[in-house]
């Protein structure tokens, strides 16, 4: 196998993550790292979280990296919405380089952004490039693993997924992220501007949807704060008791007058049982759980990096917009 | 979609079970189903297990059926050596049908067969159809599940997996077929003689290594009975305290020097707590358990016609002998 050269396109703590990755893989070649950062320009990829120098540095010019390196692909990390990272996009399958991206709507574009779809897919089919969102969460514990769980079943009824993360042990802009520490009154400001909670239920319920072949009448997406029920501490903040500790996003799908997907997330300081659960009503009826579940910010920078393969196989033979249902099969690709 | 077109190749009780599934499900459609035992010859399919007619009757014409019924995929059962089926594949694959086949050796055919491969793999690229091997074990719980558990690390170490069936609630041929009931001395003999074990374990472990690229420097495999601790008593069968409730099969691989894949798989009457569970040594560490484990008489049948569904779509994109780790998303396809 060929090595596959790689662009970091984004360079937040999980783009670091993903290109310090994608440098120590055997069969990757990190060529090429992308910002628009101008503290960040110029300097050496691996200056960004002090883990040792990787020999690449960070540029704001996308085109002539990928004129000059020719990647075959770039591990995307810049913003959730898939709109708004259509332009760079658009640069980079423009330029014959695929992209893994962690773009929260893309895991799923057409649900929001159908219009875009058409577009983007074409250009990726006339470029022979795949295009592809994922990550940990949108991108596997409440969609892809619950898919898979479903190849041993005659038939499926209801697809159920319960995911509990301990922000409490988690950095302190997650902590900040699902609001641990404020008031209940300052969560309901912060939902009211669709400031607070968990993006990507929707995407995927849909990708859900989608690989069942499960029509969709009704989608529902819920969020409520988890209040403290004492006082708990983490590293970096204190919640008293009453106030809020994280979030509780919840969403559904009702499928020919049924409800068929639950997902059920909740994210908060002080969580004593973390665990993913895929609970299948089906025959034969599937149980499955992840003991402490999956850490979602090693996680989704591991899950681009290896999807990354995937994606620079796929694009050789079904180039295109992708969804996760379209790759082959995923795993760790050393 | 179009309507997939059907072919059991194969009417033991899998067979049959996977006949009326693809016959129930509303994108397949049930065109033939071929066996060679005259006593089902002319017989409707639906007759073999009493569960009602399925308009379909049993021939042993198989160049017929391809001609005249143009079907896209069969799914395959008759045997677990991949030499002793080639001609059978090499039937349907010449006359331009897909097989998915529960096929042990098939999961990973290079493994004993390499000098085949070639002959197999360009016949189904010249004809355009997809040949791969399936099920729940090998095929899943032990092989295909643990690697997708790998796609959210940043580096696997180690790959075990544990699978406890009670084959005490299961029916009697599978009791007979782990040596319920027997002696310890006539166990030896069976064991001498080939006759007794799980087919799948070597396979299991040469798709893990391949599908995480891992060369292997060395491939063991172990059986031993697992003895009765106290009278056990089945639907069918009992087995006194002392005699043999089934088997206890391992694996393991080596490579690099170190044990990087290991299999644990125990199938015997009297299991009290039936599971499967990947452990996963990585980073981040992964321990996932399916509860009551999945059931393999039902769940394999499922897994064939779930596949079809997935070698369909691959067979137009890239045709040939597959491997799992070659298919798009394993998942229900109804």
């Amino acid at each position: 196998m060929n090595t596959i050269k790689v662009l970091q396109f984004g360079l937040g703590p999980i783009g670091v993550r993903s290109a310090r990755l994608a440098a120590g893989r055997g069969n990757m070649e990190l060529v090429a790292a992308v910002d628009i950062d101008p503290g960040k320009i110029g300097k050496d990829v691996g200056e960004l979280d002090g883990g040792g120098n990787l020999g690449v540095a960070v540029t704001d010019d996308v085109a002539r990296a990928l004129v000059e390196l020719k990647p075959d692909v770039a591990l995307h990390t810049t913003s959730s919405r898939f709109d708004a990272v259509w332009p760079q996009l658009e640069a980079l399958a423009g330029g014959g380089c695929s992209v893994v991206s962690s773009t929260e709507e893309m895991l799923f574009p057409r649900l929001k952004h159908a219009d875009l779809c058409d577009e983007v897919d074409a250009l990726a089919q006339e470029k022979g490039v795949v295009l592809l969102g994922t990550g940990v969460n949108p991108g596997f514990v409440m969609d892809t693993l619950a898919l898979v769980m479903t190849a041993v079943c005659y038939e499926v009824e209801k697809v159920h997924v319960d995911r509990r993360v301990d922000a409490g042990t988690r950095r302190l802009p997650l902590q900040q992220k699902v609001g641990a520490g404020i008031s209940v009154e300052e969560f309901a400001e912060r939902k009211s501007r669709k400031a607070i909670g968990h993006v990507g239920l929707p995407e995927s319920m849909a990708l859900l949807a989608h690989g069942l072949n499960w029509p969709i009448d009704e989608m529902e997406e819920g969020l409520e704060p988890k209040v403290a029920p004492r006082d708990i501490r983490t590293e970096y903040l204190e919640v008293r008791k009453g106030r809020v500790a994280g979030i509780h996003n919840t969403g559904r799908v009702i499928s020919g007058g049924r409800e068929r997907i639950t997902l059920d997330l909740q994210m908060y300081a002080g969580c004593e049982d973390p665990h993913d659960f895929v609970k299948l009503t089906s025959t034969p009826p599937i149980e499955t759980r992840i003991n402490t579940g999956v850490a979602g910010d090693l996680a989704t920078a591991a899950m681009l990096v290896n999807m990354a393969c995937r994606a620079v196989e796929v694009a050789r033979i079904n180039p295109g917009l992708r969804l996760m249902t379209d790759m082959t099969l995923p795993r760790l690709a050393g």
